[in-house]
């Protein structure tokens, strides 16, 4: 934790831009195990960033695409057999090249074994865990305080982002919140898996997790503001936070940004 | 059937905004075993009329997810072996649970072996069964009318709901017919698939399955009239229906409405 | 290549024209092995265009719907050991309906069991290769010439469709360079896979591969100039090029067709 004497909340909107930048330029590639009602969109928001995305879930194949990609994500939705199976490849080719991996625990409160498997899943390092309030009270038997997701953090050796109305960030040590987003993202299915993919992406190319994070969920809430201004509904604001998020501007985002 | 002697056609504009309002409210979980072609736009409907949409089917899971919902729909489209058991699975937790389903017995008239699983699943007791005349015609081995379409539902216990330029609804002895919708409708994949889906909606909501089913009908039906207004092709009109979904006014419905 | 006589790349706007009213008349079936990723946006691509998608990879059902199709597409992306299955069965049904097929050989430059699984199916004889300059390479050993794109069409008697800011079309004999397009079609996953998608569907129409795959790449590339003209983003682009696609004037077709 170095970084942490001369890091402070205020300087994450700089760093979103920084970091946006870095992938427009640098074009990563990002492996995403994920649900197949999210693979879609969560493809669209990697490209609309300028990431390169790849969903295979073969398990004959998985290796092979995670060494060459830049992050890594794995989302727990429409999980099944050859999934688990996929999952397991997959970090261990992550672990083997070095791919640092995002851990989105989807409805893990809905089924049992899906929450068992996800406290596995966090055993091996992943680099950031985002989930909601009720995916975090599942996995840490007690409801959700900035001292618990703390906690969480520096027991696990990762970075928590809870969402919600405002984003909580921490890595145990440092916290930030973000009052960015707009209520039509709990309407568009897939906005949580994509933001997760986001946060992979930008993984790929900031080393600091707690950093990368922080400037992704910045970045999602960011572009869901401005996509809410000209939307009819959550049809059209899922099309319109694609528009943005490709054009998406350096000023515009630390103007906009609320990080504290 | 003590519904039938108050009941008639006449009342379903109005049972259909009182029943958009109710899935506002309590927002019911749907568990969807839909297609991969349609689990991405079916979330989407879902969401935007106010339900929360679940859609995994791997075998070890769905029971627990369709324990927890107020409604399931089984789509047979693309169906393969994993589908065939987690409709399995499926069906044990909603008879065990008492929860309502609807079967949407996809392409039966394009491969036989479907078209056996679908007549097995319909002695499961779906509280409906929505189809095109294709399919009924498949299933029911005579082409489509009034007269078969209520010997069908008397026979299987359930409703029955004919899709087409008019939609066709009934339970054996009541009878509604739709006259809302669009061409677009049947230019834009899933939207019958979204459809079924919504009708799952409506029967967590109400009891009555012949009145669930013809309302949410008149629902996806003029939400496509207020979309078509202002699409440009089958694209804006997808978007357009999602955000005409969201935003759909009692008033409207029950104004538009076509029932008889 | 008795065609080859009086054929010229300057007759393709008018053929694709031709083609295009032919799809929209008759409707044909085009079966998809495609993946889930590109699943959704290939069948509305399809539907707008005219054509009637389905895309079970069943291994038990595929074979019906293949021998119902007038083309089938092959596409490599996500492929695992159901979707490889799949294909077994799937050009076994195409051999003996004599049912034209397309490879999308995806990603073969990114995991080396799926170029050798791509080299095993052009043994099979599909109508149509349709790649990127990455995956030829990978496929040819050697970067991309248009002597060498002709080579490879006259080994494996197939028409090779190349795709980059100028698309490439062979078929060793003929040849044919498409200039329309637009940097957005990059941007839009899936947006290839569709491409192919029409291939296939011309093909379902036009009995010459080379003027089918001409006619289609021509489509794609006008359309996608028409949606440029509206769109925000590569968002409101890929729904823009489905409103497009579904009313496409031949003489817009023809007049803006860059074909030599």
């Amino acid at each position: 934790m170095q970084r942490a004497a001369s890091w402070s909340a205020g300087t994450i909107p700089a760093k979103a831009a920084e970091i946006l930048a870095s992938i427009r330029q640098r074009a990563p590639r990002v492996h995403c195990i994920t649900n197949t009602v999210a693979q879609n969109f969560t493809a669209n928001v990697l490209l609309a960033i300028g990431a390169v995305p790849a969903m295979t879930i073969s398990p004959e194949e998985i290796a092979e695409f995670v060494a060459g990609s830049g992050a890594l994500l794995v989302n727990l939705g429409t999980l099944d057999g050859e999934r688990r199976e996929a999952i397991g490849a997959a970090l261990e080719a992550a672990a083997r090249s070095k791919v640092p991996w995002v851990l989105d625990p989807v409805f893990i409160d809905r089924v049992a074994a899906r929450g068992s498997f996800a406290r596995e899943l966090i055993a091996r390092q992943p680099a950031v865990v985002r989930l909601n309030a009720a995916e975090f009270a599942s996995l840490s038997g007690g409801s959700m305080s900035q001292e618990r997701l703390a906690q969480f953090a520096r027991e696990h050796s990762t970075v928590v982002a809870l969402s919600g109305q405002t984003d909580h960030i921490t890595d145990g040590t440092r916290h930030a919140a973000i009052g960015n987003g707009h209520p039509y993202m709990a309407k568009v299915t897939a906005m949580g898996c994509a933001g997760s993919a986001l946060v992979a992406s930008c993984l790929a190319v900031e080393p600091d997790p707690m950093s990368a994070t922080a400037a992704a969920l910045t970045i999602i809430g960011v572009a869901g503001e401005c996509a809410a201004e000209t939307a009819k509904g959550p049809g059209s604001f899922a099309v319109g936070i694609i528009d943005v998020l490709h054009s998406l501007d350096a000023a515009v985002l630390q103007q906009r940004a609320q990080v504290t």
